[in-house]
Formats: C-alpha cells, sequence, structure tokens
C-alpha cells in the first residue's frame, strides 16, 4: 500500500514550499493530499490559489505516515492558532509517524512544545521565536520523527529529505533522476 | 512602473517549474500574472489545480515584458499546438521581449523556428527533439531574449536568472537574501 500525507494549507502558505512538496511526495508514488484549513481556493503568501484535494475538517481523524506544514508566516501563524492542527501534530508524534516543516513552519512545533530538546532548523528571521529546541543551521534536518528545513530555496531537499524517510534512499534518487535536483 | 510577464498555464503544466517563476517574479516586484488557456481552475502534471489570475483570451493581445513557458509534456504539448501561443511567442520577439521557457517547453520555441540558430538547454529527455537551435547542457542559458533551462531542479536558478535579466543582479540578491537558493 502506498505510504500516505498531508500538507496542510493555511491562507498565506509559501506556494514553493507548498508545490516542490506535493510534486515530489506524488513523483513518488506517495499518496499525497492538500489539505485546506477552508473550504474553496487557497490563497498563498503572493496570490497563487490552490483548489485543495480535500479539507482538514474532513481528514483531521485519518493516520497519516506523514503530516507537512509549509511556511509563510501567516500561513504559519494560522496553523498555530488552529487547536485541530494541534492536535493533529500532537498525536502524529505520540503515534510514532513523521512531521516535516519548514521556512516559518518549525517555530508552530517550537510554541507548542511539540519539538522540545529536539534540534530544528528554520527560515534565518524565524530563528530568534525558537524557544525550546535546539537550533541547528542545516538547510535541512532530521530529528528522530521531526524532519524541518529553511526556506524556499531548500524546500526542494526538503521535499526529497522526505521521500527518502519514507521510500529509502534509493527511490529519492531514482525520483531526482527526473528532478535533476543538487543533492 | 513595474515590469510585467505572464506565465501560460496549459493542463499538465510541471507546478513546480509554474509556482517558482511566479513566487520568485513576485517577491522582485514584478506584476506576474499566471493566464490558463481555460476558463477554471488548471491541472498540474501531478493534479494540483491552480486558479489562474486569467486567461490567455483576455490577455493575448497584450504586451509583456517576459512571456514563461513551464514545462510538463502534456501542458508542451498543447502550447505547442494552441496558435494562439506561437503568435503571441512570435511576436514577442518580434518586438524584442523576452521569452522564458524551462523543462520541456524550450521544445516549442524549437518546434515553431522561434529558436533556430540559438543556444537553448531543456530536461534531458527532451534533446533528442530538438532539431534546429544548439543544444546547451547547462542548468540555465541565456541567448539574447531566450531564457531556458532543464527542469523542476532548476526552476529556482531560471526564475533567479529572469530576475537578473528584467531587473539586474543586484535585485535578484536582494531576492535570495530570503529564498535561500544556492547561487
Amino acid at each position: 500500500m502506498a505510504k500516505r500525507a498531508v500538507i496542510l494549507l493555511a491562507p498565506g502558505y509559501e506556494e514553493l514550499e507548498a508545490v516542490a512538496v506535493v510534486d515530489i511526495l506524488r513523483r513518488a508514488g506517495i499518496d499525497a493530499l492538500l489539505a485546506g484549513l477552508d473550504e474553496g481556493p487557497v490563497p498563498s503568501a503572493r496570490d497563487v490559489k490552490i483548489v485543495p484535494d480535500t479539507t482538514l475538517d474532513r481528514i483531521k481523524d485519518e493516520a497519516f505516515d506523514l503530516i507537512v506544514l509549509p511556511g509563510g508566516l501567516d500561513g504559519t501563524e494560522r496553523l498555530a492558532g488552529t487547536p485541530a492542527v494541534v492536535d493533529m501534530l500532537k498525536r502524529q508524534l505520540e503515534e510514532g509517524r513523521y512531521i516535516g516543516a519548514i521556512c516559518a513552519a518549525p517555530t508552530v512545533l517550537d510554541r507548542h512544545g511539540l519539538s522540545k530538546g529536539c534540534t530544528i532548523t528554520c527560515h534565518p528571521i524565524c530563528q530568534e521565536a525558537v524557544k525550546e529546541s535546539n537550533l541547528s543551521q542545516e538547510r535541512v534536518s532530521q530529528d528522530g520523527l521531526i524532519i524541518t528545513s529553511q526556506g524556499p530555496g531548500t524546500a526542494l531537499e526538503f521535499a526529497l529529505k522526505l521521500v527518502e524517510v519514507l521510500e529509502g534512499r534509493g527511490k529519492m534518487e531514482e525520483v531526482n533522476k527526473g528532478v535533476l535536483a543538487k543533492i
């Protein structure tokens, strides 16, 4: 059976980060869903309007191998302030499954104590907001179930890392033959 | 006045290539429009549904500083087979303005004689389709008004090159401070 992933889209998400992840996960044969926090097209940080595959309400009780939080300052604030998102993330870790977060989104984990004592990376402009986690300066970082990354320019490396975590390095390298990322 | 760019979205476009370009151009203050070949949300190669800002029909007689063709095999076929697209591209070069094409899309230019004798790059799997242009193995290539690139993994370098061409290297470097691409 294919692995399952969900990418949560709150208004103001960083569009390149969200789309790089869904593109690369689907290339790897992972069943990846874009789930909007609201019904209808969700506008990104720079007003790219994506019609999500489903909504948070419909999938919030389902099990996913991976939950991904794209960055974008407004999107991140909305994710952090949505109890159903925080509940999903807590359950995800309790049940031993993966979370990916990029750019500003790793601060959602820090703020809710989900990455306490873990090593995470995030966008340089958000580093001061990290209080309870160990800050890494790497472009992509993994600590156990938590994979984090820095920004739009690292989104492809992040997405390929998520494939490696779920499907192994061989599958990641196979996907990258068509993608042509420098890895 | 802000420079103007249009990214043409045909069903089956490569989503990361299209979104990287619109994200980066907008970060640079360029007035970038996503124009669908049809009305309504346009599905990408891996079924990301984007609601474009406008349609080809509405903007086909307007002047843009830059026209961008994303890749994706199906999207590229549709672009190449749409007379209004080919007419826009011909006029663009006649009037001395820029065209960007990535992945499979540079073959649209070659097929219609628009890059005859020019140096272009494209995705390795499309290189055999290039007949009348000089093939480069670079990740991003510029020859006069034509800027081309290889695939999803080079989309960010391509988008930053487009900013450099329209707004100069200083603006490109300023944008990349937030983007964090390796350049």
